[in-house]
């Protein structure tokens, strides 16, 4: 198949994502739900971090997650632990497989109260690359960079930086033992998206989740 | 656009891309060239092995580097610095971005001299979904874990593991700083593809880096 009909297709595949991101977007705000995708790298700790986060918006935010991943209700079941509305999609049963899409998102919601949520994340796949294409409708979006990972991700990775609203360093427990120029990693955030100064978590120790759990009721307040 | 049509779309492009893999693997056989198409996630310590290997190789075997990024040529920069012929493939100009395919990769052949060459590696993009659907023509293909990405993703990613023929473990280094549960790994492992038993690799400190090079030299005994 020649590039320019490869291209087309893709264009007509997008189109059809946003106008049901769209739609999505209609729900969610008649449901006064704000919406967060969370995109990152597979062992990224996206997971880790919902599960910290569930824990410091207890009391103050009705929290629900939808998990998407190619296999296995794993990462649902680790949310639901934390006694909040999880729907794990399996992407395998989609086709689409690597990356999550409005449409899927649109029926997960069939099985959540959303008069019930506050806050909805929205686990992406771990994949740097597809997720960053297509709009699930949501209020903002996060991409969760391990600082395992290296320095030169954001420059060689550069469209989830771009689409991000926030990016999350995580894991900075493990910056000791690592040879990784953190300077160097903050500077190359910065080239590829100037507005999203990047935040420095470790959902193990707890560092930096004061910032982040702020950044959320921010985006919650320009919600409302 | 409806899903049927989608899925016939997908496999067009997977018929074609299987036609220009089986000419590579013609041209690979012709030159005498082993192959070895090597997958992962973003900063799984895919281009720190291949960095190692080379060091380990030198005398015994011509190496050349074949490096698929969205973006940048750092990799293949990385890689020249070693003394041997590197190839950036820049994925985002093909409209492809996510993965590397056949023809690409037989675009690339073009700026290697094939008969200089006794093995050839191809690192393709960080992502540990959509590479392992494209053979390239190789020989045989490698999917690079880090232990810092956790035990449970050789089943929520499980196609690039069951089309690996060797999976290595990296950046073992790091195991006494993480909660990763090692067995649990190696059975993960095993349960989606009880042929490929995992290699423990640490390129910093070169735990198993013995194995990993006699492993090669089984690859290439294979097709002389």
């Amino acid at each position: 198949m020649e590039k320019t009909r490869r291209v087309d297709i893709v264009s007509k595949v997008l189109a059809a994502n946003d106008r049901i991101a769209a739609e999505n977007r209609r729900t969610f705000a008649g449901a006064g739900v704000v919406v967060v995708d969370v995109m990152g790298s597979p062992g990224a700790g996206k997971t880790m971090l919902l599960e910290a986060t569930i824990e410091r918006l207890a009391g103050s935010a009705r929290v629900a997650v939808i998990t998407g991943d190619i296999a296995t209700a794993r990462d649902a079941g680790r949310i639901a632990r934390h006694g909040v509305p999880a729907v794990q999609i399996v992407t395998g049963e989609f086709g689409g497989a690597c990356h999550l899409e409005a449409g899927t998102v649109a029926e997960a919601l069939g099985r959540l109260d959303l008069a019930a949520v506050d806050v909805l994340f929205v686990e992406n796949v771990g994949n740097l690359v597809c997720p960053a294409e297509f709009d699930l409708g949501q209020d903002a979006r996060v991409v969760v960079l391990s600082v395992t990972e290296g320095e030169d991700k954001p420059l060689k990775y550069p469209l989830a930086f771009q689409v991000a609203d926030l990016v999350i360093l995580s894991k900075t427990d493990l910056v000791p033992h690592l040879d990784v120029d953190m300077e160097d990693l903050r500077a190359n955030v910065r080239e590829v998206n100037p507005r999203a100064e990047p935040l420095e978590i470790s959902a193990k120790t707890g560092e930096g989740m004061d910032g982040w759990v702020s950044w959320l009721g921010l985006v919650r307040s320009k919600k409302c």
